[in-house]
């Protein structure tokens, strides 16, 4: 069975990735596409404001709202060693022949393993960004129509705007401790 | 949304796990249930054969020949600390509010924080158990009527069976380094 | 400043310990006593049934009614990593000059360093053992003697025996994940 | 028992960090306070300094000389999970009711778990700041005043200012690796 | 350029190692043998009694004396994932292309991998095994002509048969913990 | 036996490096010097661009091509804790008595554990140093005559340039996780 491979940290999920999916799926009807949560042990930070539970949440409303069939969604902590990346993607995902990405980084650690690599299309790439929505979240300006509106209820529902305001606040949001 | 959790580590996923999620299914016909594959970080070892990757294929094929809809499945690594296991899985996971688990210490943890936990009716305990068929495997004999056909097909495909044996062989194979 | 240091599990803590604290204090009367709670990230297992917290709270209450003045508690989580430990605890705690334990690899490593490491006389050794313990817990027979009677009340308040009783149940006790 | 919890990393523990020990104290005459140095497996970096061994004795000095009784000093390492940090900081900690901090995120993690969280007023803010305080040591000009009489003896005994001096310098002195 | 891979724990490093060396040697005149030390961050239990560094000192004052040239020794620790074990071993040593092992796990992995592998025919296995030559040192009989003169000499200026003795007497070698 | 130690990451292996070898090697004519290959897990990043295995190649083919004897290389993974790094490098070596380093942070380290210390003179600072080639590796241009020749070969042989070019391009080079 072919499968299709997403990898993002989707912080937050947002209407470019919703259409990388539909792409993948228009070109692949019949297989499922998994979409790897990175750096899932990640929360409460700027960079990853979201836990993968709320990442993962985000993607699941998107997906059903759509919809979108055979979409499996999974969280993958970080191992912090690039060089084993490849081998521990393997290790805890089920079976995938194809893998989407626009990271230079994971397009050179995937295709020295021999695998193919697509770069999907995207677009209004400048808005679509991670970091841009997360300044909107945070500014409480412009972000509902970044994302699915799926997406955007549920962000509403946990205050992610106050989240991300308070998170902009802290210099040292990167840090694990919190004070 | 109401969500069931079944937390295991699918050394292999056999027969009763296939029928737990069964009568999940019946008692809740319209709810996604969430399969947490735990120690997805562990594998070629004695207690842990099969990577969360391996296992995640298990379930797949199993759940697909069913057929079952709605089942959602996730590797889990461990993160070693009994006190904090459960905010680990809120933080990791959708939200769910079932958790089925037959372990006494899993349904200690999440009843003390608060959440209703099922001890699914396990039939056949004595030879539907992991450890009993992980030795079927590695004598070969009489493993295939304890799983899902297309979980036999799969654990064939991957000569599990030369695997077990060679991991019975081993004195230290719950160790981290090979030799 | 002179101050001791006596480093232990303290699963549970029992009249044992509070005898050689009574003792340093004898020996050291205006001397701080450093109690470092060692396996301080474990809890929930058969061999490290009480979270730090809760490990704290037991010496901290025996110590209060005794009453016994002077004594530090401090959690300890391990390294892992015996030829580091010295170097390890030197850089987690204020400074100490006398090293109290009975455990030979903890007196040799000590020693090597440099440390005067003097090993408690321990009256009624068999009794006053910490595995020991948890089997009356486990068991709900002859522990209350055991222990002080501050601790013996905050075991029964957090219902040590059933936790115990259950851990003794589950096969892989000590486990990292529950299931 | 009521009992307090201030968390900091304390890079030096200053007179800003004394007078909220001795506000809480005033506010809570008989409860202990128990304080948390954050960050404890660091050291020897520019914004960490100073390992919890010495942190732990600049506290307890201060506290002596001040005196104030009833204070608690535990080190306690990052675990690096911001979604667990509430529940991890409640299996290492004794119990507490009150949470002191002006860290907005810190306030609401605890906050999410049903804590009172009081950010204690704070004077002198601009001066009394640990990374102010750091460049006055590294310069070695204007830090006596800023810290409590007993850990400026203490600074001065170990060679802070050498310290701090060579820690600005390093281009990296973030990274786990000296060199 | 040709170099063949021993990996091993040697502890301690016998006769048996020094002879799969010279063999190697023979089969493969002119090429470097890279010899790593397994759970080279394990010591002072009863399986992993002697430091990384210690390991080195035997095999290097072995390999001097005997002498053989080539050899290179490097420590390796474990990463506790056997599924990325091939990936890692590549990403910490230079180029090998043949592995020797008698341990039928390291064969697997190598050989799915695609790596030849030896497993090198072993003269007097029974007394040429680490956990017998441990309980040879732990009773100070008979060690020494299991062993290469130069390693024995090591042994006994570090006094490993004390150090044996103290770990067999130990009930929890094992922990990372020592008391 | 005396043996000098010189730590660094490396990053690439450059003719100031090959030079403060070669001055180690004249001082002391008989004595092993071993070179650790520092932040050993650290790969495909921008700072750290090259496996440990790839930087023991480089080092390996350039000290034989010199001919310099007695070099010794091992890979050396952080531990992120600088207050017990003497002690880490105490286990994982062989006995070293001279250190090499104009690190201030590593000189203190080892001098305050009473270790000699030597600053080796380098020439050329500015164009040897690794920051500067990596740039020049980026741009494919200058780097050539900054590296020994057998270590340029194997750099090109791995298209460093390559590597570089797309590892500057990333915005988060830095981190574990490639998207």
């Amino acid at each position: 069975m072919s499968r299709g491979l997403l990898v993002g940290r989707f912080q937050p999920f947002h209407r470019g990735h919703l259409a990388v999916l539909e792409g993948i799926r228009r070109a692949h009807p019949d297989s499922p596409i998994l979409v790897a949560i990175g750096s899932a042990e990640e929360s409460y930070t700027w960079r990853n404001p979201f836990t993968a539970g709320e990442r993962f949440e985000m993607i699941d409303r998107a997906v059903r709202a759509a919809p979108l069939d055979g979409v499996e969604i999974v969280p993958l902590p970080d191992i912090r060693r690039h060089a084993q990346w490849v081998a521990y993607t393997e290790s805890m995902l089920p079976g995938f022949d194809r893998v989407y990405s626009n990271n230079p980084l994971t397009r050179l650690l995937f295709e020295r393993a021999g695998y193919a690599v697509e770069g999907p299309a995207l677009e209004d790439r400048l808005r679509l960004e991670g970091a841009h929505i997360r300044t909107c979240l945070a500014e409480d300006q412009g972000w509902r129509p970044l994302v699915p509106p799926a997406a955007a209820e549920y962000l509403a529902a946990i205050d992610a705007p106050g989240r991300l305001r308070l998170l902009r606040g802290t210099s040292s949001g990167a840090e694990g401790h919190p004070p």
